[in-house]
């Protein structure tokens, strides 16, 4: 195996360790030591990998990201070619809900290191936008492809998606919103926007 | 004045303290130390009101909180006797968006908390569902006493401007979405929901 790929495997064995961590505990106890604990290699070596906290979360919040977006795509995938608006639509909403140990654990670090950049200019790098500009671009793009109910502006109503997919799979992590009423309010936002 | 008002106003200190310090720094910057020294008041004196540092995270959360409801409770009042459900709706979802430092305050603290009480149980206790509950309450009581347009299902849709402006607050406390955007899609939604 060529050293460049092993290094990688090492460095995402690290920042699954980070996740496991910081699901327990939060990202206080995320510390090099527990880190490297947890991940069964010495401080010296996540120093040497990650250099700082910072970079190790900045790393962290990249391989979490990174495991999410190739789940929806083979979520994706599993509709088939040339998949309807709505269905497009309705599997990335629903992909955010947690529902079991990963997509649980996704969530919980996107919050985590979300809160985190708030007060950590570090932390706040251009990249994180990304995800939620990518996301808001791709609903506005199946909202153009749909028919649409009358009064229905696909930039603002892609915004609208993206906001309530995002308050709903907080609610199910916190317990405060059960995973089907979730899905319920998924495809009850989709019927209001979109002509059957 | 009595003694029993002196400690209330005492305590409001410190969780205020509390406060500057979060919204600086984050939760973990909020030692007993730092608390004491921005309050102006002994490490002693803090440890006495509150404890533990849990419990002084529960009284900030909480005094947090009374002050975000007194403001919405101003704000409702100014919209005089027997306002319309649109014009009560609009009030408390605009409420949220952070506008200037105190709504900015509320809102990240609101976020800090919610993201701790994640990870520790001690801060998850049963009050913290209480203003998430009656606010989607008192949403869908609005919803029930207007003109619904078609396919609108209160109880649903109370959920779904909860959510919607958790997001949007948070999104404009990220810089991701401006004050302007977050106002005029509460706007938009509230069209899409009732009958002009």
């Amino acid at each position: 195996m060529p050293r460049r790929v092993d290094q990688e495997e090492r460095k995402r064995q690290i920042t699954d360790a980070v996740v496991r961590i910081t699901v327990k505990g939060g990202l206080a106890s995320a510390t090099f030591r527990e880190v490297a604990a947890e991940a069964g290699v010495s401080v010296r070596l996540v120093q040497y990998y990650f250099g700082t906290k910072d970079q190790l979360l900045l790393d962290t919040q990249r391989h979490v990201a990174e495991r999410s977006v190739a789940r929806i795509q083979r979520l994706l995938a599993d509709l088939g070619e040339d998949p309807e608006p709505r269905d497009v639509l309705r599997t990335i909403m629903r992909s955010f809900v947690p529902v079991d140990a990963e997509t649980h654990q996704a969530m919980l670090m996107y919050v985590v290191l979300f809160t985190a950049s708030l007060v950590d200019p570090v932390l706040k790098r251009a990249e994180a936008a990304d995800v939620p500009a990518s996301m808001r671009d791709a609903f506005a793009h199946q909202l153009r492809r749909a028919r649409l109910r009358t009064g229905v502006d696909p930039d603002r109503e892609a915004l609208v998606l993206l906001t309530l997919v995002t308050g709903l799979a907080q609610g199910v992590l916190d317990g405060q919103i059960s995973a089907p009423e979730a899905f319920a309010t998924i495809d009850y936002s989709l019927d209001r926007v979109l002509r059957s």
